[in-house]
């Protein structure tokens, strides 16, 4: 990528997460990092959680010369592959497991957080004020967190707790597809206030080039306003731009669309989840195609509508009816995933989805009851569960005051 | 619909065709006639093209009185069932066959065309001058003609050969489904020029309240230019607008949305088949889910572009993303439609499409193999088959040029 032009300085990049999906992302960012070398370190950074482990004798990555347990960062750099999380994948030799993340963060330029949602804050706390202030962020992490007061999405969290910006990635990806190198499509989200280009804008302080500072205010749905302070990137790096973030992750099997819809991106990973339970009962209910397409595409236009409520102004609704991480990812999710499959299964063997959760899902609990739930908590606070009606009826089949045999007169109108 | 007003007059419905698709349609309109008697006269026609059944002894239907073959209007009078062409399916008592299609149409203020698009032309043209001036059509032909020239839509020929206004029907719809009661969505497009009304358009006779004229331009996309001349609806009927063809098409089983995009509903339904043969290939190569949902949306979004091409400011993309005609036709059409699952096993097998739609087809010909030659045919003409990655690599694999393996790579930008 010449054309990013030659600046003094290269972007350090770091993955924090080394689980399935995160040691996908890791592969894709280091092969792109090793051919842009004019623009990346070479070297990518991926924080590893240390743990043991053990390679038995029949494991092609036997050592003979090491004996026991072993630590799984050691495994990492020296066979180049995640024999924990992502067996029989091959990882880019520039890709570094660093088993420290204060030392795997402390230079990055670009963060990318891919890891379970429940240790997102805790982490970011870890690493507070230990980063490049002039960072930014990319979450890789699926859906947004719903509760009666408001949503609230995992990048803007991020990016509150480290006083960075951070975009978000999602789309109709299945880490093990995009690991093996299987062809899809994702989405990234970044837009962040406008401050990197030499063009000042009036929050902008004009006496100082190298720490400019933007105060920037986010309203969240709850009403609640933070202001960020968000200090520029030197002008030796190239900026960090949709431009540069397309560079970082799009691979000939991983296709990349780059949008400003941080909200529309977050939002659809969670509420196509939602979607998928009602797609999985009516394909249960074996009313065919047609009646499983018109409730996905009901589902779709909540969702538009949901994001379009508590979003306004920011929120595309193309994200939804377009992106990967809209209407594609809704697709599969409605095809393949487990929230589909429970729901099918306990229509089919008429049985209450917690049931069938236990059976099929070795005590993991379903993401789309719980966002469902969540949904409804908040829509029933605002007296919008009517302006809903698809959202409402799977919290209410779920709660057992509705039958999925209902659906089609509850929605229509 | 008491809604809808006193008036002197009722809207006579009948149907053109009577074949799976003609007769589930018939169904549904006779029995919101039947329901909606302020409105419409009770008594729907419907044309059927006489032909000689037998019914044998196993019939339920069978009448020993009645011996050797029988008219299939008399049959479908007596037992209220098409017995030929949707055998198994209870008709209302008030849809009455008619074998003459002069008969049929005379009195109609509403005429639904549903029979195969080759026999539309002549259809019309044995009734051209013989319905009322003032009627209106909604045609529920799928897809549209396409050729070097430009695309030309059903609903706009039918109403230039009889000099009426007609709307489309299309949607995520299988007639036996439909017929069955299984629930799905449809939509409707209709958006005549502002003339029903009492609020007078510029061009509108001031002077005739009986016989209003309104004649309209309509360019189509080889840049024809043809005028219509467009007589009112006499205002002692209930006017022709999106409520009343909302009441004599939904149903609680048949969930109608109107639209005023006749464009966008009609080529939804024939550019989806295009890309069902491309999921149908994905599918086959077993790239999973990902990869489908990919090319599925890389086909919407084509199709949104085919649209606001060629049509420009009459289309709406909405129809096409957020519409049964879009959007969840496409779906179903890549989940279990013909074209898919031809496309499907020809990758499995290894053998030409041609050779599947033979042995598996009875003879009959893919829509989508077709649409695809027709719609490259055009944008070739254009120079526009590189704004068009998909449509042409469609197009390509067929003709042997290219391999579907090359799919990702070549849509790739």
């Amino acid at each position: 990528m010449g054309s990013l032009g030659p600046y003094q300085r290269k972007h350090k990049v770091s993955v924090v997460g080394s689980g399935n999906w995160g040691t996908a992302i890791a592969k894709i960012v280091a092969e792109n990092a090793a051919e842009n070398s004019d623009v990346f370190d070479k070297q990518v950074e991926m924080w590893v959680f240390e743990e043991k482990v053990e390679i038995g004798k029949d494991s092609p990555h036997y050592d003979a010369s090491v004996s026991g347990p072993q630590n799984l960062t050691d495994v990492i750099n020296r066979v180049h592959e995640n024999i924990k999380y992502l067996p029989g994948v091959s990882l880019p030799t520039n890709l570094h497991a660093n088993p420290s993340i204060e030392d795997a963060v402390k230079d990055a330029t670009i963060l990318v957080f891919n890891l379970p949602h429940q240790f997102i804050l805790k982490t970011c706390q870890q690493i507070q004020g230990k980063i490049l202030p002039y960072a930014r962020g990319i979450s890789c992490i699926k859906g947004v967190d719903v509760s009666e007061e408001g949503v609230s999405l995992f990048s803007e969290r991020i990016g509150k707790t480290l006083g960075i910006y951070c975009g978000a990635l999602s789309g109709a990806n299945i880490a093990n597809e995009v690991a093996r190198e299987k062809w899809s499509e994702t989405s990234i989200a970044y837009d962040p206030p406008h401050m990197d280009s030499k063009a000042a804008t009036p929050q902008r302080s004009p006496t100082s080039s190298q720490v400019d500072l933007v105060q920037f205010q986010h309203r969240d749905t709850s009403g609640e306003i933070s202001k960020v302070k968000l200090q520029a990137l030197p002008s030796d790096y190239p900026p960090i731009n949709h431009d540069i973030l397309k560079t970082l992750f799009h691979r000939p099997y991983f296709h990349v669309r780059v949008v400003n819809d941080v909200a529309g991106v977050s939002i659809s990973g969670a509420l196509k989840n939602v979607v998928a339970i009602a797609a999985g009962w009516v394909e249960g209910m074996g009313w065919g195609d047609n009646a499983k397409a018109a409730v996905m595409r009901v589902g779709l236009m909540e969702m538009v509508r949901f994001g379009d409520k508590f979003f306004g102004a920011t929120i595309d609704q193309r994200t939804f009816t377009e992106e990967s991480a809209g209407v594609a990812d809704l697709i599969t999710s409605c095809s393949g995933g487990r929230n589909h499959r429970c729901a099918k299964l306990s229509v089919e063997r008429n049985q209450p989805i917690e049931e069938i959760e236990q059976s099929e899902l070795n005590g993991q609990k379903l993401q789309g009851t719980l966002t469902a739930v969540e949904v409804n908590s908040f829509l029933k606070k605002q007296g919008l569960e009517e302006d809903f009606p698809l959202f409402t009826a799977v919290y209410r089949i779920l709660k057992g005051q509705m039958k999925v045999a209902e659906i089609p007169s509850y929605i229509e109108r």
